[in-house]
């Protein structure tokens, strides 16, 4: 289990008074970023010609968040398959349940003028990925 | 079924090119609030002391967005209980499937100080949007 | 002048009931790009070389905007110079004066591993703009 | 001076690969806000019948910022009045230069159903803003 915290940022809310539904896909994107950062790894480096776009993307919202409010976002490796990747996060404030949810992206080839071509996910970033979200053995 | 139009925007795109994946919530919820105003309601008036949060919000993708592309938004009212109403959208350009998700929401009160409590549906509400998102009788 | 209308949407407003202040920058630019497609041009086309990135943006605050309101924004071209165009706009709601605001940009080669590089503007670029932005003669 | 250190998220860049302009206003923002912060103050407390919205915003780009750049923003108290406040912003990357700006606000009172009416800047706010942007005597 890997472990983003953040902050609630004023622009994030709306005139509801609490965060705006979709800024928790911005903070499950964020911590999925973080993540890849703690593997070693940066999921768009400069010069790429691959990308990691999203198949499906869903969030279960439990209680609201407001300006300031502290938040933790966890990030556990979920489903993987040849050619999808799927994470799972769970949102808590001061160990109350904010919400639930989920990001499925692919590997995609993205050559200009051409349409992006699914790729198969390369083993040593799933090893990595899985070695930064997971808890040592024995623990 | 409504139907609302769009453009994408400079701002909506991301390094990749395309329109950032948080952006397809902005276009189901704008698509949401059209349908009210269609229905000559408005989902947030001003001084009122009920909000429709949401629940849960899910979206599927199926091929990108770019830069100035014109695409559409249908909206048709999905599973209602009494405590909830799921929105069910399709994200077409010129015809081509973009994607599909669904917002489910419910009506609370939130009167200052005090935590959000769940009200029943109002009939003539959902009368109102059924009406304003449903093809007329007989055809 | 060319004018550009626009509706608040939910997520542009903030928890003080209003829509955010950096939501007005985001106006100023939809409301450029729509003058650049009113003129026949889009301002970012697919596999261009160039870019036209921010030297300058300011906007000044006259009164709020509220979730739904419809407003106008409306373009002028100001002091243009070999290597900078600015763009004048003023931002109205029934005609009551919302802001006034302003973006000066530059051409810029963005050749990939190269930083960028500023160009002169191109004259036809800038006799399109201004013929879509400026009355008739004899009106 | 206060300091506000902050990385560039994915969902701040646009198709030019690049931060896109209008969030400069929300990194200002957020230094104000961690400058209150450090001052012990919120500047939107559950419950207050006063805002701070803005007068003025402006921003000067330098040099882009790109996803994942780690970067600061230093926040000076600028020019007072005894109805405006004005907050001087630096963005550094590295040491290197990316832009400067400011942001004028205005402290009003919002009773539902009225306009917003101006009050005077209350000293003891003034004096801790100072305080937790200068540095201390001697230095």
């Amino acid at each position: 289990m890997f472990v983003y915290r953040r902050r609630v940022q004023f622009a994030e809310t709306d005139l509801a008074g609490i965060v705006h539904f979709t800024c928790f896909f911005r903070y499950m994107e964020e911590a999925e970023h973080a993540l890849w950062r703690a593997a070693g790894l940066s999921i768009a480096k400069a010069g790429e010609t691959t990308g990691w776009p999203r198949l499906t993307a869903a969030f279960d919202f439990k209680a609201p968040l407001r300006f300031e409010d502290e938040f933790e976002v966890l990030v556990r490796i979920g489903a993987v398959t040849q050619r999808s990747l799927q994470y799972e996060f769970t949102v808590l404030k001061a160990g109350q349940l904010i919400g639930r949810g989920t990001l499925m992206t692919a590997l995609v080839s993205k050559a200009p003028d051409e349409p992006m071509k699914a790729l198969d996910l390369p083993e040593d970033i799933l090893a990595r990925l899985r070695s930064a979200s997971e808890p040592p053995a024995g623990v």
